[in-house]
């Protein structure tokens, strides 16, 4: 697509020759996510470095009848923020610390900062910002913001829209909405904010955001084997009655996908060797350190009194805690090198999680036998990363041939189960209309609606979410989600 | 207004008997908050028993044309959920826990429940709702979802908004969208239920709720006094580095609040009687009794060798801390029994609440000399309920004839120091026109596009929250808000 030469004017007079691009490379770049398993083309990157400018591009493009993708990190899973015709509008050039107020414990940041700088900007004033996952070091905030993003510490803290103080956004008419006062309770009007958080930039684009901290706290971490999945879950409400909620991390790990990291990364072992079908990882918080650990020493005897736990091993040292993680960390990146997978992004209510387990795994059956499966997740949310793996005797060919009838097992039984099939990686493209055809009418009309509102030419990640008049499709591949 | 016979019969054949009343005594009743300080007036109350009837009768009032206000408890204070020649729709027929959870940690219930109704339901698996407010024993849970209730434990728990798992809501033109599966991670779109929350019923009528539990914890309380306001903010910080958010209330006295207490409850004392002009109410919770007091002990030592605390009085049962509670809820009625007030529901960053108490009443000493001012309100998130008092020389009659004055100084300095003129209690009527005034035009034009685009024809809860083509206007009393 050839772009009007006199919008390449008024952009470059209104963004400067740092504020946008047509060079191979960076087109190439900006169409093509992280794992490129699906590419994108785009005519134009926009790189603009202040909201003025944002809200300048998006009257401009408007006024030239163009559509925008907004991109962050380029991490997302869903062909969401990948560029299918679009001019893509990357915050990468904004992303200043506005402000960081230990006293009102919040933090002032631009859209294009990683959520690396996030975190330490919180802890240079002695405070904790507690959203954390694998991509942390590339996901930008205006990206987590729209995918409204989960991660290891739901459990305690909530997804990243249960962060958020205020937004800074730019409208598809160019104007701008400013709500970054840092307020905790602000009841003058509808609330703006959760609706932009997890639009997946289709209603506006996120300039800056004005997010919560909290305390800092120490950790005690611990490593635990169970029998059964509904073990797991019941130590879970075992450890919440000892705990409270001082329990910020619950992760459950198959023992398959240990085998696979141990295999992968030399030098990681499994702190607990046992033959049980799973491990925990479980992490208590508290501001007092030796406290924690006492406390989760206590509650993990009573854990191996029930039988609920089988064993244990109390991390030692930030380092040993560390080692916990890096296997857990390892998980989706292992399981890569192991072979290919069928991968889900499941959620159940956590009373389910059991009772999900066992039945998908028997209607997998039916199509691949053996099936390997490798389900991990976040208990505490019921959030189960669910992926079905090339296996000794199920080919990767007969993963890739019978692809759509095992994502609609998984799909049809996590829906049985009152369950989810995007708990935290979104809509994007990829699962659009999918999600549209198992969602009640009435709440995709009051979708659209919005969108409409909203957007009413169009013109903000088009056909991603909700689909557009125009439809376009991202096919399904092997590593999906 | 006399309404259709056709209209009345066809209710009657939707709702039955028990589904509608147009008694003298239930219209009055149905027209008058608890307060009375203004007055409504309403031709018909309806009492659907079902989210069913609900939707029959939304439909039936868009045919024929009639608008409805959703009312709960009637316990707002804004004049939100008063008719004011609307249909009235109570939602007090619908009071069912539909489903408790403990090993989901949540729990379904009906908009007409009272807030102690969800908090028993709870108990009853041993789990902890949060919410907790001066009317938890009127106020219903569709009411506090749609103004997005805050009191006493925001500082850890967040608002109602945070407590919300999903929502059924009957839409504008009565279909219905039930989003109650309990699920933690759902990014399948765009979030609904922040949408209607807050909303106070112009966007759809709440009909059940799914509610976030926790797990039950013990708590340690404790009773401070400090001198200046800057102490009492810094105060908070020390004990959040100390114990982390285990502090799960902060609420900050003026001494003449307590005096108007002691004087009006006869039986109530001063756990700790001292000339300092701030008290402090601090609560700890844990999951270990014995732990929650030994830590906020230690705490308490801390604060008082720092000299932000002057005294401290750690409850020694929970007997005594009721009665620390009771001096705390008693505010309001007692400075009612005092004399006539001003009250204001104002936020403000939590860093800059001392320096906008110290200037709010230099400017309010220019209008009133000597004022007499009852601060009091929630540390943690910046709310502070600000009242402007009968004093012995300024007088009831002065009150009154400044009122604009006083009002619009206050609301003036709020917004000085970023803050907020209505912090929890909301927008209603009563506070619609100065909020789209101080509001940027971009936020209002937002609001009024989602308006338009989920009720068209303007039916729900009309002039509330945002402006309707007929203007009409609630007069703020001397005790509004």
């Amino acid at each position: 697509m050839s772009l009007n030469p006199a919008f390449l004017q008024d952009i470059d007079a209104a963004l400067g020759p740092a504020g946008w691009s047509q060079s191979a490379d960076q087109l190439q770049a900006a169409a093509t996510p992280w794992r490129g398993t699906y590419r994108g083309h785009t005519p134009l990157l926009l790189l603009p470095a202040s909201t003025a400018e944002v809200s300048e591009a998006v009257r401009l493009c408007a006024r030239y009848g163009l559509a925008i993708t907004p991109q962050g990190g380029n991490t997302g899973l869903v062909d969401g923020g990948t560029p299918h015709g679009e001019v893509t509008l990357s915050l990468r050039r904004m992303q200043a610390v506005r402000d960081v107020d230990p006293i009102n414990n919040s933090l002032t940041i631009e859209a294009g900062a990683i959520l690396t700088s996030a975190q330490h900007a919180a802890q240079s004033v002695n405070r904790f910002f507690p959203l954390s996952l694998g991509s942390e070091g590339s996901a930008t905030i205006g990206g987590l913001i729209s995918t409204n993003a989960g991660g290891v510490a739901v459990l305690r803290y909530g997804m990243m829209r249960d962060l958020l103080l205020g937004l800074e956004v730019v409208l598809a008419n160019g104007d701008v909405v400013s709500q970054l006062s840092g307020l905790r309770k602000n009841n003058t009007g509808y609330d703006l904010k959760h609706l932009f958080a997890g639009a997946e930039g289709t209603l506006g684009i996120i300039t800056a955001a004005t997010l919560k901290l909290y305390p800092q706290t120490a950790r005690a971490s611990a490593w635990i084997s169970c029998q059964t999945s509904s073990d797991v879950v019941a130590l879970l409400a075992l450890m919440r009655d000892q705990l409270g909620d001082t329990v910020t991390s619950f992760e459950m790990i198959p023992a398959n996908a240990i085998e696979m990291v141990l295999k992968d990364r030399p030098g990681t072992r499994d702190p607990n060797p046992s033959q049980h079908a799973w491990r925990v990882l479980c992490e208590v918080s508290l501001a007092q350190p030796d406290l924690a650990q006492t406390l989760l020493e206590k509650a993990l005897t009573s854990a191996l009194d029930s039988g609920l736990a089988v064993d244990a091993v109390l991390a030692q040292s930030d380092r040993q805690a560390r080692d916990f993680w890096t296997l857990r960390e390892s998980i989706p990146l292992s399981k890569r090198a192991y072979g290919r997978s069928l991968n889900h992004d499941i959620a159940v209510p956590v009373s389910r999680i059991a009772d999900f387990l066992h039945n998908t795994e028997e209607a997998l059956k039916k199509l691949l036998d053996p099936v390997e499966i490798v389900a991990f997740g976040h208990v505490g949310d019921g959030n189960l990363h669910y992926s079905v793996c090339e296996a000794e005797t199920s080919s990767a060919q007969q993963l890739v041939k019978r692809a759509d009838e095992i994502t609609a097992t998984i799909h049809r039984s996590a829906q049985l189960y009152g369950g989810s099939i995007s708990a935290e990686h979104g809509v994007g493209r990829l699962k659009r209309d999918e999600l549209e055809a198992s969602r009640p009418a009435a709440a995709t009309a009051v979708m659209k609606a919005i969108k409409q509102a909203l957007d009413p030419e169009g013109r903000f990640n088009p056909d991603r979410v909700i689909a557009s008049a125009v439809r376009t499709q991202t096919k399904r591949t092997d590593d999906a989600v």
